[in-house]
């Protein structure tokens, strides 16, 4: 699979930086704390139009690069290749897209992998606490810095619905249309439980060490154990039976270690891991999985409701996976009642694909023509 | 729940230990290898009736002792309490009521904790490999053992249930009726990935060093990690929600550690796995937790219905649960469609509980009457 292959990747040419305009007190976090300067690192498709009325956002999930499309400057397939790009459902002939490693993430953000300018060392686990309101007003500023006023949209999935929503909240008035993919408007017990066991086994790894390692000491025991129960969480049963059933690895596969792998599924598993853990910052896994624990539209009021009534947008689109475990279509269609009672216009689409959670990365054929349509009649 | 608190619990004042009357060959395993001896630890409640045509012998899920229920030598809870006594559905006027630990266990029968009599060392992670089929054959003997010939029943969830139709497969002829709960015809890769991903968090555990830990060194760390992955996988989405919600930790439960919890929900899996892992053998759970990855109907013929038609049995009940994700539904209809194929006559029944795949353990409401209704069609 191309864009899970590349999902990763920090694409260096055609990736840019970019310090945020700040005043002297520099970026203020939603938790109280303060990061004296950010930089977020970000790609874009298409031009911006004289009226500056045709910019969209992509929020990223938690572990995507900036490297959303490929581009003249950089052909390789991007993670979000079938959705964005000339004439695809995001339409780069018509939009200006931006893609930013997210705040707190380590392709080329300020994240706790960053040196703190204040004393000259990297943050590590004194990286302050980053929320998904955190991530939504870094790229709040960060499209001022690219001259966009009012944005036309903000897409994203699963913690980029987050920030999408998140972003509508915190700037009514400024943003025309959200769409939220997999997304909650806030987590339950069971995908908090999920979260939380990733982040314990990384923080029980020796090596994490409290969060100080080095370039070759990382907790990569750690970080390979917590993606797998990640990848478990994104995907869903029947597309792994249909896939591994029950395969047996070759022989020449086998480690011959006590209780080693011997099915396929657990090689895959493996395979994926190790891809990971080898190009991923560990604190930046913990800093970004925690945001989707803590955030809770409730917070931007005294209720749910109330948080949601902050939105101020002509449409949105809410979209579910009928597989997904991590958040449930029922999740997705507590979003879109919400958004429906406090005043929004919403369609809310649920997909029926086995590729669960993970569905959005993969299944062009279910996505891209819901995604295309609401584009479409938003102009 | 009581039934919880009290599930890992070897019980000393009720549960007996016998040597199970073996040729010279020893305990011939179903993958080939041999145990020169093998002792079970079981309990027992009510009495063998003359033509010792009344026994029902209970196979455990991959965690419990001997101790299912309580009896005047021991009166404190067991782990099935509310199912098996006088006048309940397992009713122990009227039947001859065995549970063993399962062989490969750690609460009294010969599993990787016990002495290996021909080196005097501790077996660790040189004790054979255990299989499901091994668990039913040891139960067999046991029977032997206690006077019995024919079964009346054997009755399991989980790993149990498997045990119970590897039973009544190995024996045909030697038991009437069977009842499986929350099993699987065979393992489909997602329950695959979640138990092999739960050993490899033990094995990475720099103190489970191969298997060969002493008392005071037990890779406590991965235990508790791998039994938190198992209690996430066991409970339903929807048991939590209402449970536990987001409801946060009191001031005072805090840890102050960096990335510490915060939920309720983390509080209680913690306390839940401290439990376990101070009273649970690594190597035990690396063995157990591997038998059901292996079991594999189709391994007793050419195929799962070949394997499916050597029961011979009067009659069998299947029980599934809706909210059970690691053994979900379908597949306790898959193995009831496929008695129902291959000639044995059985009832299905679906409960809808909120419990996931613990539900056994906990739902007496949903359960009793069931297993009730049948065993008593059965007298």
């Amino acid at each position: 699979m191309a864009d899970e292959e590349n999902a990763y990747t920090f694409a260096t040419t055609a990736t840019r930086q970019v310090n945020l305009g700040l005043d002297d007190d520099g970026f203020k976090m939603w938790r109280g704390e303060r990061l004296p300067e950010v930089t977020l690192a970000y790609e874009s498709w298409g031009e911006l139009s004289a009226a500056a009325d045709n910019a969209i956002i992509i929020f990223t999930g938690l572990s995507p690069s900036a490297h959303a499309a490929s581009s003249p400057l950089d052909p390789s397939p991007g993670w979000w290749e079938y959705m964005i790009g000339p004439g695809k459902a995001i339409d780069t002939d018509r939009f200006f897209v931006v893609c930013a490693n997210s705040l707190g993430g380590c392709y080329g953000s300020t994240g706790p992998g960053s040196i703190n300018p204040e004393t000259g060392q990297c943050y590590g686990a004194d990286f302050p606490d980053v929320t998904v309101e955190d991530i939504a007003s870094s790229g709040y500023h960060l499209m001022r810095e690219l001259g966009v006023g009012k944005l036309h949209a903000a897409v994203g999935s699963s913690m980029g619905g987050m920030s999408s929503i998140a972003y509508a909240m915190q700037y009514p008035g400024e943003i025309n249309y959200v769409i939220s993919i997999s997304a909650a408007t806030r987590a339950l017990p069971l995908t908090i439980a999920l979260r939380s066991l990733q982040r314990e086994i990384i923080r029980s790894d020796p090596d994490w060490n409290q969060g100080r390692y080095g370039d070759d000491s990382k907790p990569l025991v750690g970080m390979s154990l917590a993606r797998k129960l990640g990848l478990v969480s994104y995907r869903a049963a029947d597309e792994w039976n249909s896939k591994f059933d029950r395969s047996r690895l070759p022989a020449e596969k086998l480690s011959g270690k006590r209780f080693g792998h011997e099915f396929e599924i657990e090689n895959y598993l493996e395979y994926n891991a190790q891809k990971f853990t080898n190009s991923f910052d560990p604190n930046s896994y913990l800093y970004l999985s925690r945001t989707m624990d803590w955030f809770d539209i409730a917070e931007h009021g005294d209720s749910l409701d109330d948080g949601m009534s902050k939105l101020d947008v002509r449409r949105a689109l809410v979209v579910g996976v009928t597989t997904d475990i991590l958040f449930p279509p029922r999740q997705q269609r507590e979003i879109a009642d919400l958004m429906q009672a406090t005043g929004t216009a919403v369609d809310y689409v649920e997909i029926d694909s086995v590729n669960g959670h993970d569905a959005f990365l993969i299944d062009d054929e279910h996505f891209s023509p819901v995604v295309k349509k609401f584009l479409d009649e938003s102009l």
